[in-house]
């Protein structure tokens, strides 16, 4: 490496205060681009679950003046209540982006940082995209150091809990052009509030760990801004966050080749709001139901050989509500041959996730345990009601490191989440605004747009 | 143990939710009452300070409604923003409260969120004391089965960082009244909010770790109240908070005897606003100044044989600032014999520590190394210009465990830090409702009388 172990706050702090756009490999920038529009998406998708409602409802209360959008929800707030229901929108499906090796949703906390800053302070697009690829990608990096082998770190931390804040403060800071010491004090800031563990999950405060990165790194990089002071070495220091959150950190994840390699092109995501080991067995039933012309009513019976990790998380027949729903296989086996879909609002209604058609047709699904078969794929075969059969077998589900989606299957997944909440017109715009992204001369026009 | 391991959350809960004022015993209630007044103290005197004052002017742009007092600083606003405030004031000047065996100061963020809070909600004295204890006990049985052996934790936490939420979420969650099922939510919560280490010490933000506990207690009460979810296994669970801040958790420190034991009765109080092993040296000099009628200008020198934490921590001749001066025990000797006091003014402002006359003195004072001198102890020798030579020997300093400071002093300490900031009159005011809190019928008037 070619630093000292006792540079590392410093010599992230200097990439991100130098970096400038031109500096981000075309790839780089295109892949933040796909980063950003899949969470613009999200957060629109998300903005009117009930528990985003009762947290924005609940904590509405105390916040401040109309300085930035809530995202379809028709009104404003203070720069940090609405960075933190955004983020907390973007998440609230499990719909949004995560890191091929480090499990870590890097987009939500780090978007809604940038997003809300662009209505407060004058900010262009191409710079808002920026900084928001700084942010992701320092995340990703200090998320990989301290889980990823040869990293030895716990299991217990909430990935994204413990690393959004440190995004959002790289990329809040670099819109608010801070220097090398400011930008380390901001770091520092954000870094000791660094919270979240996975005893969380499958409550609702799962969603809301995450989100607080958003607001943590911008009120850090504002502070630190207006001078106040925090360790200048809060990663590698002497009690430091490196200390405490990892046994042996990976060092050159979190430090080596900054501007050269770039975690963000590993950025992976969902397809279908739902576990996403369930994902190759949906691209297996919609395939089918296309090419061979199936239809559900002919279906006799399917069989699925499934990995280990989905027999383990999903193997769960007629769910009863949306968390349920969320990892039966079996339901979205039903939903995709029945209704040749996998969206939100194929869950998100007791309604929708206890419908007669999709109850009775789980009872034809069996999964069975293949090991041989990986996370990200299936082996699948359907027999119809007049013995024919067909099999369909995925290597890698679409979304996948090795099978991306393309920028057309991520635009039919924003509209697919985004028309149910604000309509048609209005996400035909924000489809545009938000591809278009790095053009806007004020970045602000894209949140305001999603009012 | 009375409790099955897995049952931690749920006893804690379920003996926050059932505690009536009158169940605690006299002497709890009375060291409850000792803690909340020094910190309303501790507050006041904290309340102008210029950290205070931009961590104020920072966030308050971002602040919502007027719902409580910011105290003495002549406003009101949302209360998380005052909670934050408020207890930030609270340790600013490191002069709180601070538990006899684990490094955590529980106080500040269970008051500011009490305070907060019975500005919103009608709320007696006596219900806001009784919750206040709870909070208080909660949080150092918490720090103490994370880091007082037999517990094996990381020294590398900050103790009141982690475990000061789940004393202001355990007070506010008793004033809330919630039901066992809502507590453990909302300590769930509050505790996956944890966090704070300490190689922020020495900057502005080590005095905001532990302020945020008042906001992400008072918050996360308040989200449970209104059915907002976390796992109700918080502290055992799998992955949850015992699992990521301890290797080998005491848990009978942290919910044995409830009811019965109570480590609130091993708070103690700072006499003086500066590092604690200074203060049996401190104690010396007033003694010798008082006793022998010494005055500052007939001291030849002054020698002093000191612990070695003392001389580690504080043998720092001429400090420069506020911050070494706080840890210089040359200054407070000096300050001791020439102005007989040892008060935040003596070393808040660049002319106070920069003194000529306080300069001068200390190069009359030395200091040696007596491994067999205790931390809270000192030997002090004077020696006149006239040649009579006078020693003190102190065992254990005011407000060191076995030499708590009385009622009385607790007034005094109250009195000094208060009088500069609000004045002689209404310091009585307040002197008088902080003691009385218990029989107020609206615990908010406290606050209000603050402003």
């Amino acid at each position: 490496m070619a630093y000292a172990e006792s540079e590392i706050t410093a010599r992230l702090a200097d990439y991100v205060v130098s970096a400038r756009p031109g500096d981000l490999p075309d790839t780089v920038r295109h892949e933040a681009l796909r980063s950003f529009f899949n969470i613009v998406g999200c957060t629109i998708g998300g903005a009117r679950h009930e528990i985003v409602d009762l947290a924005d409802k609940t904590l509405g209360a105390f916040a401040g003046p109309q300085q930035a959008t809530l995202f379809a929800r028709g009104r404003k707030a203070d720069i940090l209540h609405a960075s933190l229901i955004n983020a907390f929108a973007s998440s609230i499906y499990s719909f949004d982006d995560t890191h091929a090796q480090a499990v870590v949703h890097p987009s939500g906390p780090v978007a809604a940082a940038v997003l809300a800053l662009a209505e407060m302070r004058a900010v262009s697009g191409e710079d808002l995209l920026a900084a928001f690829a700084l942010g992701v990608e320092l995340e990703c990096r200090l998320c990989k150091a301290v889980s990823v082998p040869p990293a030895k770190g716990s299991m217990a931390w909430s990935g994204t809990g413990i690393a959004g804040g440190f995004g959002a403060v790289a990329a809040a800071g670099k819109l608010l052009k801070l220097d090398t010491e400011r930008m380390r004090w901001a770091m520092g800031i954000a870094l000791s509030q660094a919270s979240g563990f996975r005893a969380m999950h499958g409550s609702m405060q799962a969603s809301m760990m995450p989100a607080q990165g958003a607001p943590v790194g911008l009120r850090a990089a504002i502070m630190a801004e207006r001078g106040f002071t925090a360790s200048p070495v809060a990663l590698e220091g002497k009690y430091g966050f490196l200390s405490v959150f990892c046994e042996t950190p990976d060092l050159d994840a979190l430090a080596g080749g900054l501007g050269t390699q770039f975690e963000l092109l590993r950025n992976t995501y969902k397809p279908y709001p739902c576990g996403i080991v369930i994902h190759p067995i949906i691209d297996a039933c919609l395939q089918l139901r296309c090419e061979k012309g199936i239809s559900a009513g002919n279906i006799a019976r399917v069989d699925i050989q499934a990995s280990p990790g989905t027999m383990a998380l999903c193997n769960n027949r007629n769910p009863k509500d949306e968390l349920q729903a969320h990892v039966s296989l079996h339901h979205w086996v039903a939903v995709a041959f029945i209704r040749g879909t996998a969206r939100i609002q194929d869950m998100d209604t007791e309604t929708a996730v206890k419908d007669p058609a999709l109850m009775a047709f789980q009872s034809k699904v069996e999964a069975v345990l293949n090991p041989a078969v990986a996370a990200d794929g299936t082996e699948l075969a359907v027999t119809l009601t007049d013995g024919t059969r067909h099999i369909c077998k995925i290597e890698h589900g679409i979304g996948s490191a090795l099978n991306p989606m393309s920028d057309a299957d991520l635009e039919r997944k924003f509209v697919d989440m985004s028309e149910p909440v604000i309509g048609v017109a209005r996400t035909r715009e924000l489809v545009t605004k938000s591809w278009g992204i790095g053009t806007l001369v004020d970045a602000g026009e894209l949140s305001r747009a999603s009012a």
